[in-house]
């Protein structure tokens, strides 16, 4: 760790991720600088949140140049460990699961499927189109060699995401990322993060209204 | 409004729809009241946060008893505008649109898809389980009554992300859920929010490499 502070707030490290996705446009572009102005326009951040997330990290800025882009990329890729492979186990392969585990994005970031469970007998045994073999939900197991995954997703309906989880905790998972709209409890020494779509839809149609109310 | 302030940060709103889902199964088992410290932990987020939050609506909490279930969720409620129904359509009718599209978690919300759209021949012309008929995506045009769609969700390919945000902006879309790999521009009084899974793997990624780290 080269972090100043061991204790960095997970939004903070979501916005640091957050950001490294215009810098990288940037630098395919060649830019070689950037403002914190600019890039938190481009991230809906406000600037002075730009300038604190990055300052957990040391010093990136020159007062009134901006960031270089490289550099500051670099260390963010540093401090997210993102240049190497995650290897992930699907639990759930409908439509969402399909989707997440075709998602060339997900895979160009470094995190690969390695292995897909159903709980639906019609699915159990098909091969899906990145040619995993789906498996049955009940044989989440310890992991091995070849399955070895570290990050447990959750796209099952709600009756299962909790057997799920607890399934990919007994086989040593220590991160699931749960998609169900079942809040999965988070055991001790597990991090879990919940997706819930309908709370960035609360979030736009909050403002809709704000902006009808104003006419 | 009745907020103390109309400026109400995008994040607080978020947060502030996050709460609302362990208030709602409190409320389902008759608890009467919850303190600032449970639903912060339940949410993953800080105390004095949760209070910070909701201290831009008003007073609803009591000093060392905590809130009132009820109360607070109607609040919420009121805040968010969730006791209405909204109209969206969605443009990419793949597994990530189908997803959306047959989310019941999103209908029980009051988030109803009324319009599907996508590029590809093979998918225009076609019935979805929801009932609705997939049409071209060059179709998307100004509201019609019968379509009269309010937020525009994009599932497509990055390939034609732009086009899909710009022909809903055109049909008055004032709001739009990005779903794509690609970054969609977002232009004078229309709401863009990109949804990017990878983010929420980074975050999952950097502190399974911390916990690590410290071992």
């Amino acid at each position: 760790m080269t972090t100043k502070d061991s204790k960095i707030p997970g939004a903070t490290i979501e916005r640091i991720a957050l950001y490294s996705r215009p810098l990288e446009k940037f630098l395919e572009q060649e830019t070689e600088l950037i403002s914190s102005e600019r890039l938190a326009a481009l991230c809906n951040v406000n600037p002075a949140q730009v300038r604190k997330d990055l300052s957990y990290f040391g010093e990136f800025g020159v007062r009134g140049i901006g960031y270089n882009v490289r550099d500051l990329l670099s260390e963010i890729r540093k401090i997210l460990v993102s240049d190497r492979e995650w290897k992930l186990a699907i639990a759930g392969v409908g439509n969402m699961g399909k989707a997440l585990v075709e998602n060339v994005n997900l895979l160009k970031r470094g995190y690969k499927f390695v292995a897909a469970f159903d709980s639906n007998p019609e699915r159990i045994g098909k091969r899906l189109p990145s040619g995993l073999t789906v498996q049955p939900l009940t044989s989440i197991g310890p992991s091995k060699e070849e399955s070895g995954f570290e990050i447990g997703v959750i796209t099952t309906g709600p009756a299962y995401a909790q057997a799920a989880a607890d399934s990919f905790i007994r086989a040593g998972v220590r991160a699931i990322l749960n998609f169900s709209a079942f809040q999965v409890r988070q055991p001790e020494g597990c991090l879990v993060e919940n997706v819930d779509f309908s709370i960035k839809l609360d979030d736009l149609a909050y403002h809709l209204s704000s902006i009808r109310g104003k006419k």
